[in-house]
């Protein structure tokens, strides 16, 4: 049984609070959150201890593991501070905004001893993992081209673009470190940025993108983002190898389908809300970090790849910005 | 090269005569039918003599087969009449509206030496005939379970259905011929029939039908049938064996899908009229009949074919209307 | 918060256990099994108390309601004992083995005042659910033909199979379930039964049937069962009506499909144990009585249901050895 | 009736030749090839006259239209010389090899007043027309990302793939054309070439390729091509609107679905030849073509959209090489 606390009250602090509640390993001890009753709210409604400052969570020698979930310029203190602190650590993505302050805090990170894992959730959805799973047990050959659709239902509110630091470090990064997890180094990147929504324009950002990017293995992804799709949460991705490929499909609330006169076979949209789309992957990215802890092994996704995901943001950035390829150093 | 007559201006002699037009090794010689200038504008699409009356089509020394597409009561003195001429012969089904008149014209039947096959076009269509294959080659153990869906788009009209001979001899004798064509001999059935269409309820005939065949090895068929479908024309089977199933699906004009935020990879009805559904199946009927003739074997479908399904017609009526189960003498 | 006790530690009972565990307004209070530690090594699991006597059950009074999921012909005297003791109930299918035990219990079945609901669990799967809902709402017009294919991985124990009291009471109670939910009263049921496994047959049972149910309304429902299915637990179900058809398809334990040089779009088995495939049926079927009892309003599945799907399967039972058809007295 | 010449008896001169057949509003008039005696086995299987030279076929005024089906080299002068002779033309694809070969004809092909065609069949294919005829009547809304998935099923010989002008002018130009297709002018492209096979890349061409194409709209289509795939010929788009999407999928020969204990629904491989896969669009391109000559309306694929797809082709190909994106001037 893992004590864990919860840094980070807001839309993702109560995904990791919800999941722990209905972990059988796991159990919320402490949850921090500086804003209002923002903690206090979330922590009573599991039954556990609030607080307004991370600190408690470093200094509770009954806490076991910390989640970190504060806003993005937070998570490298967060976690260099829960690391000293002797905590297992579950930080979200991205690592930073920026490859500077990882730099800057370069030492301090690899100083880390205590287990660190990051939240990729992708890697532990069922069907992308056995898409995985396949790949690496030669199913389809070697693998020569990969796609990645990944559409949002809709985009975040325009005050959480501002700050978000743009489509490629807040939503694609999920997508880089999905073509890391089946491509392994990225040598050179190019995207194209679009600006489908005037408002998101106006924000700075784009609210669209197609990334190409090819591997040291001369394999090649791409990836197609979009902040809205009026079907719902878009999530799929072909595998394509020499002897095959492997599909990952949209996951619907049913199996229904519907035939009548216009249409046949119609099934219904897709899950629309990411907490229910990776309602699995979150449990399974939970009890990933818990066995590791527990097992003393590393955890699956490290610190290294939330920085390489997020040089591959800055790369598309750049590249989306400029118009250019970008070559990336190994 | 075959020279073919086609009796029969029908609507089903149309079929057959474009199908010869198509068809590498036939020529359409001769159209007869005794019904103003039906014979002769059907001819003259496709470049062939017409003539008024079937006897032309027996007597002439060019014609090396003859189609029968007649009024069902034709059937039998037209196939015996082409028969005793020395034509090959290609009928349509059913046989007959009564086992009567199959009995009734035992001895003639049994004297026929010319190849002889029947229009159960289902055996032919490629995916039909692929699951049969499959199954007779082992690929799903042995057939336990086998369902025939079969639906038309819309009722005929119903004068049509008057002269009929009932949903069973008319639209259901395909898929007893279906049910022997995977289960060989039936021994025992059970009919519902429905009546959800109070025209054709007043016309004395059912719209609706579900049939339970049991066949000797112990297999069990289920045919599902309708004379209304709001999709099209939906004509799908499902075969289930020890080791798996197989299915054939509904078939549409395109592979397009829509997603919208209502309904997601909703494809388009099914094809919707039985000469588009079943275009490649006569071709195929009748390129086997070409090839049984031209090499001199059995043609796939013959008359015992024929008079089996019409025994299960018969069979069918008779349990719907009684509500009891019929054993048949096999 | 409902305090529950489970009578039967069986396999059922598991189910309940786990599924009261995972439910936010239920305890699982109390596990009765007079058969060794069973009672207590589930009730250990959960941090319950158990008894050998069901009697304890009924008597506590700090449970609210009774899961009865003893053998069989214990449902009864189960049932009336749980309601006399004033908990409300919720008892597992069939209500018993023969429609004589419960006429024998009529009187004190209808002197039940407690909330009683019995485990149809298929009506609260969410496929199945929502094809009742769009058909109910009118979105495939008067519904005509319903279509049920419910096959098991695997047989069941022949033990298990002799005391059963055969397929139809223990496995189709559930599909005449479905249809009675679907279409009503059935007046008329027509089955065959088979004998694939001669294991099965040996022990006087059938293991495979084929099931045509005439609904007051004209409908017809069929039903196909086989205790045998090679890629899993095949649960699917049809509904045809005037204007469209909906369709409940099986599940998988991901959306993975794999193209090669062989197949296509290949996805994995079904889900293939009842648990699992069930899983989210067991679940709202808890919610629902849960919330019947706190509301005070009428269980969604009643002792009426009970005894007219075990009619139903008496009538099935019948007409399966007997060769003919049944016709129900409504 | 429209009299056809076909120059070229090659592999596509077959195509073309089998479907002018099959046409009923066309004749196979001549068949011209310098080769040996390619032009008389062609013609003589549909009973046309042969020739070595092409100039016999500008110079028959039997001859209305003629199909030009030589080495890309001779595209440009057999399509001038053709319309110079006032034949109505319908010219394979690539135009030429080089945008230069293109400019030194400029003033030839300016003067062109006959109708000329380029066989860009994909845009006739009924699955990709229906899904540009949705977007055009605004079923998906604005549309925002186009995914095109094109791979072979095997490579070519690799003699022809030294004098084919590379993927992209070879195989690509066939998506270019799509792209325009549904997006009209391209600004902006870049193209990721791929060495999967040893011996390709020996002849100095990529053997498969990613490349991203922004249009004039804002929208960006990307295609993802590979001159292999193991399950045949794989050939899907995917066309992303604001207000939902559509999918033109891939073709097999049945529809039949194999369930077993390792896969279900297992679908065949896709069509696999070019021929088969794309049958219906040859037939329907050349009804375009002899609609559009006989009717004296201009032929939906222009002289403009043949340089259009080279001008991209070439593109591509320079970005491949240098790992660069290109500008596109409109």
């Amino acid at each position: 049984m893992l004590n864990i606390a919860v840094i980070g009250a807001g839309r993702i602090g109560h995904v990791h609070a919800r999941t722990i509640a209905g972990h059988p390993e796991a159990r919320l001890a402490l949850v921090c959150d500086p804003i209002g009753d923002a903690a206090e709210k979330l922590a009573s409604t599991h039954g556990a201890r609030a607080a307004k400052d991370a600190e408690e969570a470093f200094a509770d020698p009954q806490v076991d593991a910390v989640i970190v979930g504060s806003p993005t310029p937070l998570h490298i203190p967060h976690l260099i501070a829960a690391a000293k602190a002797g905590k297992a650590v579950l930080c979200e993505k991205p690592i930073a905004l920026d490859m500077a302050d990882v730099e800057a805090a370069q030492a301090d990170l690899d100083a880390i001893t205590t287990p660190v894992m990051f939240g990729f959730n992708r890697r532990f959805d069922p069907s992308f993992a056995a898409v995985r799973a396949a790949v690496q047990a030669g199913r389809i050959g070697a693998l020569e081209q990969l796609t990645i659709i990944s559409r949002d239902p809709a985009a975040p509110p325009i005050e959480y673009v501002k700050v978000s630091g743009g489509i490629f470090r807040d939503m694609t990064i999920h997508d880089f470190d999905t073509a890391r997890f089946f491509l392994g180094d990225i040598v050179e990147l190019h995207a194209v940025g679009q600006n489908l929504d005037p408002a998101i324009k106006e924000a700075g950002d784009f609210d669209a993108a197609v990334v190409t990017l090819k591997a040291a293995s001369g394999a090649v992804a791409t990836i197609i983002n979009n902040r809205h799709c009026a079907s719902g949460y878009d999530q799929r991705l072909e595998a394509s190898g020499r002897d095959g490929a492997l599909f990952a499909e949209n996951i619907r609330g049913t199996t229904v389908r519907l035939s009548n006169a216009e249409v046949t076979d119609a099934q219904e949209p897709y899950l629309d809300f990411f907490l229910e789309r990776y309602a699995d992957a979150y449990r399974l990215e939970l009890s990933a970090f818990i066995e590791a802890v527990e097992a003393g092994t590393t955890p699956p996704t490290g610190i290294t790849d939330a920085v390489e995901a997020l040089r591959l943001a800055e790369a598309a950035t750049t590249s989306a910005r400029t118009g250019e390829v970008v070559r990336l150093v190994s």
